[in-house]
């Protein structure tokens, strides 16, 4: 190989070739180049060249790594599912969870008793509190104070509606959701709530009603006996008594439609104990669609079902088993799935102002919230988690003045420590001592005796006194034991309330990172919230409303059982409407007394403060109507 | 030119010159290469060197921009004051506001009732709204609930601390803090408030003292009768009774010492009226230092001041007078401004459960945020803008159950539209009658028809009742006519409060972007606030505390006048210190009975709920000791 052919990154030739060196100094001394002289300078040329050539390659690599790195950082290393064009891209999932009713307070006062009892230092903080990204304003359209409802169809809908309802506009037209929207895009679907199933804020999401009392309604809807079909692949919670016919002991239904029964003729495969639960999980291989019932009503607070474990699985529990379900579900298909997780008994323990229910409420969800993000972490599908309250419960407050005299500034977790079972749970033992046969014989010292074991034993209160325990034996229906006992852990506990209702306090938005939903960072409307989910999704909601409205199912014709509706209501609504029965499958709309779920804006204040009659129709204290 | 020698970019040796060709041929016909074919080679070799080269080249120059661009994006197009690196460099401004006691709720009750009393739409959101960045864990050294010294504390000195200390750690000893190491960095300094200028907020930046009730001593360390000398270039607020002595009507002080001389000898400029301060901001030129005290105690609520803008300024035009100044000032310094400005009477409503006083207050601090934007914005100098609340005040609520019945869901934004004035201007104005000469003949119904024309006139209610009336003819003292007037706007609104003391839930985080403070971006303890202003000044806070324990300053031998020390105290404080005598001019520790700004940790309940007496000296509703 001659020197001129060499490898430009070859070793210089042998110094022994001094013949080169002589002909290039005689071209030196003449002026004149050498055929040696001018291979040389070619040579030197092609090194120049290719040393430039190398290094700003070199350079390009480097600065492209840089560069790489840097749209890394701009974006999240893990910004899963968002393309580099800042459009939703590839298969992902995405999990939405609702923290009912818990506000600003709610972490405050769930972080210090969890510091407290665990003896940990200041920042020793909630997983929720590391990821919070913003805030949520949550006003309905018809009321500075939203319930759930409304605050529902803001995230399934992206749209502002009345208080009451559910997924339908003020208009009283139906509003497609964002998980109708998914599941027709090819992605599975999922609800996981700690209530009801036919509760307001998962009906939301696979139900159309004009009022969020039509239960027995929307339990039908949500196993697919409604204009879109089956929508839900796991749903998991309580509410089976809206499943159970009226002939079936535990049923809650007007009417004696076995639900559960259609579901299975729908597909679904059925659960509905611990048991069943526990085994489904240790078999792996869960059978989609799958309806879990594990409760008549409500899954027991988490305070109350730590004692019963072996009879309800956890927030954390029924996520987890829903997510895996899914993610095998979906594992070869080129969609991911959109899931729904509700803490729904956050707002429980705010309606019942109790502050030791709602702590535990808080750090179920808590870890409900830490478990999604473990499963996002270990999943192979990219996924995005976003959390957010509906509203505020209870107007709770970390500070409570209990006389005229200038408050101290502290409060005490201790008290709530201190707590064993929630004030529901001591009022259900109370009804049920008065309920049984050894309450009509009962002397008053037997019955104040029960209470105090109650008291003590379940509340952890030892300086009770007597008038308290008075209190308990002559509670007014509107105001029952429950609320006592809580009042009792309350005052102690130096917690203020300022209602059994809601608040308008804006919420937290949480979210696996500010990064995987920064469309939600700062401060935003509820509505925002449901327009992101159907964004990241890129799912129509849009051709879900035309297509619901396009369905022209008749009161009647859908032989779903629907409550009757005034025909004549409904034309006053819908004048130029071929026929107002279009949207009868709703339900009545429910004017003009919707209370609570009323039309009119109620931001005006009509003068009649001192005391205000509910009219609609409700148990004892109405509080079972509307969270 | 040869072909050889060519500039490689210019076009091909002309087709006439065909020779070259024929010799090519030959040589590829033969397979011996040819002098020609050899410089061919070369050349093409050197061609393909230089394109390679080249695109490297162009590839690294568009690299580098991306690469560059890409950083910029990492960071704010205008990252005011941030280094490349990360870290602060350059001449720089920061503004840190206060918006004492405004919690969660204080915004959705301030912008929900904007909309309401400007008609407009429910994306019409206050400017803080659009600059929330995080949410701030509050609670003191002492407590889950903090005061606003302790609150202040973390924020001058980056340290929690006991509820009522001034910039002083938990052992007593003094803690420098931002604004005394800006000062000594040789950035100029600033101080606006709406309250009293020695009040907690404003003392802890340029004070320290055991007891936020040495506000006489805390005055005289403001203007600079303290350790490190003068640190403030610019100081408006109220408060002037702290700086008169005992003998000057208007005076608070308990003694004769003239503390407005006092900083007149140390170069104060000082102004004390409105028109003054016309005067100043007519001319522009502020010479500093400046001393600006606008009142005798606070600045009106803004609701009131509206009616009396002639005689005291807004928190936004201060804020704007002192910015200019300290531009000004620092025009041709190397260094910029550090200024804290507090919406300080937000806290005020809260402890006086006045819904209308504190939306008024809200709106005044948004538009002095506002106007520090507007200032950012125009200022040669980058800066940035951090906001936040030292704590909630009152345990507010959008929502309030007035009776046992089950709550409706709505407030009344309306009722606090009505109102144009506050509870404390109305109980000031009924005090003014009752200490008149009219009051002592005043039959009773001439009493009645006076506090009903306040009702109607100032608080814009007009359906009383005469129960109502009665209350405040009769009120108690630690329950006074202020308390009652804002009791019968906030049920009528349907506003709740749980205390007239602070609540502990977490507070907004506010900054010009959040690019610009990302340290303070999601849930932060207090302390990482004051940390934060430290770090982005680049300051040694350290240096500070180290100079402030080193100064042997003895009992009487500063000449300050300070409140008699308990040197046996002091002593059982520090057995170690060669003299107990050193940090005597921070004032008597007050152990054991420091009341809400007690050392012990409060945080277990002790179990006699029922009823606390306030132990420690106080006015009638004790609410003017600690706010």
């Amino acid at each position: 190989m001659s020197g001129r052919d060499e490898p430009l990154l070859a070793r210089p030739t042998s110094p022994q070739s001094s013949t080169q060196d002589l002909a290039e100094e005689d071209a030196l001394l003449t002026g004149q180049p050498t055929a040696r002289s001018e291979d040389k300078r070619h040579k030197w040329r092609e090194i120049g060249l290719f040393t430039w050539a190398l290094f700003a390659t070199a350079a390009v690599i480097i600065l492209a790594v840089v560069a790489q790195h840097q749209k890394e950082a701009l974006r999240h290393p893990n910004d899963p599912g968002w393309g580099e064009d800042g459009k939703p891209s590839g298969k992902r999932n995405l999990i939405f969870m609702v923290s009912d009713g818990m506000g600003p307070t709610s972490l405050a006062l769930t972080r210090s008793y969890r510091q407290y009892a665990g003896g940990l230092p200041i920042d020793d903080i909630l997983v929720l509190d590391k990821h919070v990204i913003g805030t949520s304003r949550t006003r309905s359209s018809s009321s500075l104070v939203t319930d759930s409802a409304a605050g529902a169809t803001a995230f399934s809908c992206g749209f502002k509606s009345y208080n009451g309802a559910i997924s339908v506009l003020p208009d009283h037209t139906p509003c497609g959701t964002v998980l109708e929207a998914a599941k027709k895009a090819g992605y599975m679907t999922g609800l996981v709530v700690t209530t009801r199933l036919t509760d307001a804020t998962p009906a939301c999401f696979a139900a159309h009603a004009n009022r969020r009392e039509y239960e027995d309604l929307i339990a039908e809807q949500m196993i697919g006996h409604y204009p879109l079909g089956r929508v839900v692949d796991v749903m998991i919670g309580g509410g089976r008594c809206h499943f159970l016919p009226n002939t079936t002991e535990g049923s809650c239904r007007a009417d004696d439609r076995d639900v559960v029964a259609m579901a299975k003729d729908n597909g679904f495969h059925y659960i509905s104990s611990r048991s069943e639960f526990d085994t489904l999980n240790a078999k792996g291989g869960v059978k989609l669609p799958l309806l879990g019932l594990l409760a008549d009503t409500d899954i027991p607070y988490e305070i109350d079902r730590a004692h019963v474990e072996d009879i309800y699985p956890s927030e954390a529990e029924m996520a987890k088993l829903a997510l895996h379900a899914l993610s095998a579900a979906t594992k070869d298909s080129e969609k991911g799935f959109f899931i729904m997780i509700e803490g729904s008994r956050i707002d429980h323990a705010g309606h019942g102002n109790d502050p030791a229910a709602q702590v535990h409420e808080v750090l179920a969800h808590d870890k409900a919230f830490a478990t999604v993000l473990d499963f996002l972490d270990k999943d192979d599908t990219p996924g995005v988690l976003v959390s957010t309250s509906d509203h505020e419960t209870g107007g709770l407050a970390t500070a409570r003045q209990l006389t005229h005299d200038y408050p101290h500034y502290y409060w005490f977790p201790g008290v709530l420590a201190n707590a064993s079972h929630s004030a529901e749970y001591g009022a259900q033992k109370w009804h049920q001592f008065l309920d049984s046969a050894a309450a009509s014989t009962a002397t008053t010292a037997t019955k104040r005796s029960t209470v105090e074991a109650i008291i003590k034993d379940d509340l952890g209160i030892v300086d009770y006194t007597s008038e308290e325990v008075t209190s308990i034996l002559e509670a007014a229906p509107n105001w029952p034991p429950s609320y006592l006992f809580a009042d009792m852990i309350s005052r102690r506990a130096q917690i203020g309330w300022s209602t059994h209702g809601h608040s308008g306090v804006d919420v937290n938005i949480y979210a696996s990172s500010p990064k995987h939903a920064p469309q939600l960072v700062g401060n935003h409307e509820n509505i925002e919230v449901g327009q992101f989910l159907a964004s990241y999704l890129d799912v129509d909601v849009e051709a879900v409303t035309a297509e619901l409205r396009s369905k022209h199912v008749k009161t009647g014709d859908s032989g779903l059982g629907l409550p009757e509706v005034a025909e004549a209501e409904l034309k006053s609504l819908f004048p130029d409407e071929e026929s107002a029965g279009d949207y009868a499958w709703m339900g009545p709309p429910g004017l003009p007394n919707n209370d609570n779920g009323q039309l009119a804006v109620l931001d005006n204040y009509h003068g009649d403060f001192k005391h205000r009659k509910r009219e609609a129709e409700g148990d004892g204290c109405g509080c079972g109507l509307m969270h």
